[in-house]
């Protein structure tokens, strides 16, 4: 049995979300009116098609033969070169970076929608992608000139890739345990060693050139995380007139066996000598790459949002063309999607899929406004874990739903739909657990000030409450009732939460469940902002009253867990 | 890195379960007195060391291995064959069949601990060993005397290894679709003819003969499952003098590339012309096959005891042993265990595991009861699609709990960890989807009686919640008022679900949340019973303290789940 790799972007959902969701055309305001919701919905398309044709196929074969080690350099999977020339060539990568560094700029909602597709089609591919332009935010904020223009000018083209080094065997989640050293050279250059663990794309064969950005201690550094430095260590040196040199002092030493994403290489990176450039201050390394890992968890909601839809496409297709017995309440022949359980499982992970992909243009639309409104921006920050942390962990639960809607076929390798299982596991570990993620939204997200902004979300929930009151839609009234009921218990969960600002333990006991109460609650404020959209309109519209089902189910099945968490909130840690 | 192995028993959990949490001997109860419960701990106890020593070692090599088809057989991994004879040549086999059937009979709640241990060290390998039992518990109950002297003295002794053969490839949930055809021949045997896929151990070379449990169709036999009937079939056909003759006609045309669960080799079986012997009445296939599913779905809940216990295990060596950066209100030099979060993780696994494990204990010493005592059949008839179906499912949280514990180290193959996550998946699966144990619940053991059985349940839970307020301790109060919360929120679920009784769909479309109410109430319930054992020694017991945290967590984060999944029965089918 072939895999299916028929990946198809969704593309109304973002016409969708654009252009009606929120009441408003996102890109219209993003952009200054300088482009349109469809000026979005074509780019979107067009990233979809693309997908469709490059990407998705190199699915199935990037899981199956997975990135190598040979003689000291990493193969990727057949065709991956190829792909990302091509990626290249059609200037993805371009869009996606800032107009300050030479890229196209697109707003944050179609670049929600770029991460998704990519992530979508291929996950293991599109970590390149989404690491290049993490890497191009943070040189962009904090490199020299002369570094912007060897370096950054050649990731915005796509020419060379860029990579996040962090974790050591002993510093992981702790980077102030970081040990690697970058010793001063005369020439002002300087000298890194050490080793770099669990390096995603840390050494390929699709690009010419990769710049590593690398948090590393200077010798009489402070101890701690104050005391490290970002340096930038191309794999291979750039003479002065901007050609390729020598190879530098970095060489992979392994390339990681995983449970998924087979075709990104992770990599144990070892640093003898390597020649490195300090970006950004001596002693600040850490707020360059917080630029980057800021880029990469929201990234990580695409991701989440992207490796969900295609699990959910996959079920959905299997579903659809698969009669097997008789199915209660339905004519003979009936598809087993219209199995009740089978129907509950497909609404459950649509609803889910479109929580989280509405959550992400939300939140990426509120990041690119924040940066001209000082006032958004508590609120942009608040939700950059949320959508990490939430996407990531619902997710895994998505993906296995994929697997259960196949029955056993679901757990043969050869139907792929278990590589989305496999795939999806890393996503709640990397760029910062869901631990790491639920410890900022607590400690300086919450606590910080007192609660305030997620005050200031549940205002604007009790605002779409209100829109959904106007109308005398059932939905709309059940769907009114439950986010009320949820409202109540996420502001008995946050006083809960207040009252152990001064017993720590007890709030980090309890940090991961009320991030999760809170992403839930917000893909319930997504619905419902839906809902009110839908019923704005007086003509019915396409997919209308499916995006009713959808919200209806999400508040059924979805929203209950918001009280049942706050409980559990209330408990802070059980001694 | 080499992966972790070290399983170990749960030995003193089964000695509090057969002794202590549920107010008496239970082994001396089930067997007259014949037994104590420190018999069984010694059977426990004994069986912890065989799986320590000669099952858990071939755990990670069954993994890597797995079971491949060389010249039309199937070879198992290296060390599996032996590892077998060693398993039959220590009695376990035995130990597990019925008195009737020739085995030693030991009560079910020492059967439990059994399964438990054995899928614990080695799922794959356990798999035999559960199918074998299936099938001996199917023929003590159907088969002739001359089929029961031929084959279940065999399998009895170990000699040979059993197969259920039930799904084809259009013929999965679905059985009435079955078109395997048993034709009769004038000898009064029968020739059998068509394809089953996904047998477990459907070929293997560690025993000398296997018997395939076959439900197949004879000519001008009624429609749909009501013209199934079972059929013996040897791998190797056997003379009348019980020697081993000449093959029969089954050959294995592919062995499935799995998620998980390497070792264990799941079949695409031909009959071309097979010999079968009838085994029970003609057309009453299904009654032999349901003895045999029953066993095999209790079996399914030791089975997610034993993977849960065994990422479980390797998660906390793990924690204990891993030392990284400062945690919050501990000494400098903390294991990462004591993280309020990895803290969670922990108790959210071990509070799970707990409860599963004294659940299968529950449930399986009913079964026993039962047998003797008609007025218990229901009630213990009511857990057996709980125990498959809500161990199975929360066993994959477990398990993927058990990969972020590790962080980075858990997504690669090498820790091991994600072994029990891939082979974990399978259990909601086979066995019956956890759709199909929950409409047998629904539909036969909750609406068929208007509730009655429930309603016996929660009487039940309402003695245990009285005899929790009789105890002073901060714990059992909190127990008692959460439970009382979860039974009333039950018994709206149940009110509601009986409401669906002339709305099919709309009961079905919330038979998993209703079976995975049932399932947490049950494990909040055996927690509250291992709170009042606890409490009721005068003097403080070993792990006494941890029993009684270990249910204070499940009550604060597993037990508000009962009032969230009755919110979501309300909502019936979302149209």
């Amino acid at each position: 049995m072939a895999a299916e790799s028929a990946y198809k972007a969704p593309v109304e959902d973002y016409e969708f979300l654009f252009g009606e969701a929120f009441g408003l055309d996102l890109v219209a305001r993003a952009t200054d009116g300088e482009m349109t919701a469809g000026d979005g919905v074509d780019i979107v398309e067009a990233a979809g098609d693309f997908a469709s044709s490059v990407l998705a196929p190199l699915q199935t074969i990037g899981d199956r033969e997975g990135a190598r080690l040979v003689d000291g350099s990493v193969r990727l999977p057949a065709g991956f070169a190829e792909a990302y020339q091509s990626f290249v060539e059609s200037g993805w990568v371009t869009a996606e970076a800032p107009v300050s560094a030479g890229g196209d700029g697109l707003p944050g909602a179609i670049r929600a929608g770029l991460g998704e597709i990519w992530n979508g089609s291929n996950a293991a591919f599109a970590l390149c992608w989404l690491l290049t332009a993490g890497q191009i935010h943070a040189l962009d904020a904090v490199a020299s000139d002369e570094l912007r223009k060897v370096y950054l000018e050649k990731l915005v083209s796509g020419q060379w890739t860029g990579t996040m080094n962090l974790t050591e065997p002993d510093a992981g989640t702790d980077l102030g345990a970081i040990r690697t050293i970058a010793t001063p050279r005369e020439d002002g250059t300087w000298s890194l060693r050490g080793q770099k663990i669990f390096i995603t794309w840390g050494d390929h064969d699709v690009a010419e050139n990769i710049v590593h950005l690398v948090l590393a201690r200077t010798p009489d550094a402070p101890a701690g995380a104050k005391g490290l430095s970002l340096f930038v260590v191309p794999k291979t040196l750039v003479n002065a007139d901007g050609s390729l040199g020598e190879r530098n002092g970095v060489t992979t030493v392994a390339v990681e066996h995983k449970l998924g994403i087979h075709g990104s290489p992770t990599c144990v990176l070892s640093y003898e000598d390597a020649t490195g450039y300090l970006a950004g201050e001596l002693h600040g390394g850490l707020a360059g790459m917080f630029v980057m890992m800021n880029s990469a968890r929201a990234g990580m909601g695409f991701q989440a949002t992207g490796i969900s839809d295609s699990a959910l496409q996959q079920a959905s297709a299997y579903a659809a063309g698969r009669v097997q017995g008789g199915v209660i309440g339905r004519d003979s022949g009936a598809a087993i999607a219209e199995h009740p359980d089978v129907r509950r499982l497909l609404l459950s992970m649509s609803s889910k899929v479109f929580a989280m992909r509405a959550l992400g243009v939300y939140a990426a639309d509120l990041l690119d406004r924040a940066e001209d409104d000082e006032s958004l921006a508590a609120l942009a920050e608040f939700f950059v874990p949320i959508l990490k942390g939430w996407t990531t962990e619902d997710a895994l639960q998505v993906t296995s739903d994929a697997i259960q809607v196949h029955g056993g076929m679901g757990f043969i390798e050869e139907t792929g739909v278990a590589q989305h299982y496999r795939d999806a596991r890393i996503m709640p570990i990397y760029e910062g657990t869901t631990a790491i993620q639920s410890n900022d939204l607590v400690g300086r997200k919450v606590l910080r000030n007192g609660g305030a902004t997620v005050e200031a979300l549940l205002t604007d929930v009790e605002a779409t409450i209100d829109a959904l009151r106007g109308h005398g839609d059932p939905v709309a009234a059940r769907t009114a009732d439950r986010l009320e009921r949820a409202v109540a218990a996420t502001r008995r969960a946050t006083t809960d939460l207040l009252g152990f600002a001064n017993s720590p333990r007890d709030a980090y006991a309890v940090s991961v469940p009320y991030l999760m109460l809170l992403g839930t609650l917000a893909g319930g404020w997504m619905h419902a902002l839906a809902v009110v959209a839908v019923l704005s309109h007086d003509e019915p519209k396409a997919r209308g009253a499916e995006r009713l089902t959808s919200a209806d189910f999400y508040g059924a099945h979805h929203l209950p867990r918001v009280a049942a968490l706050a409980d559990t909130v209330a408990g802070g840690e059980i001694v």
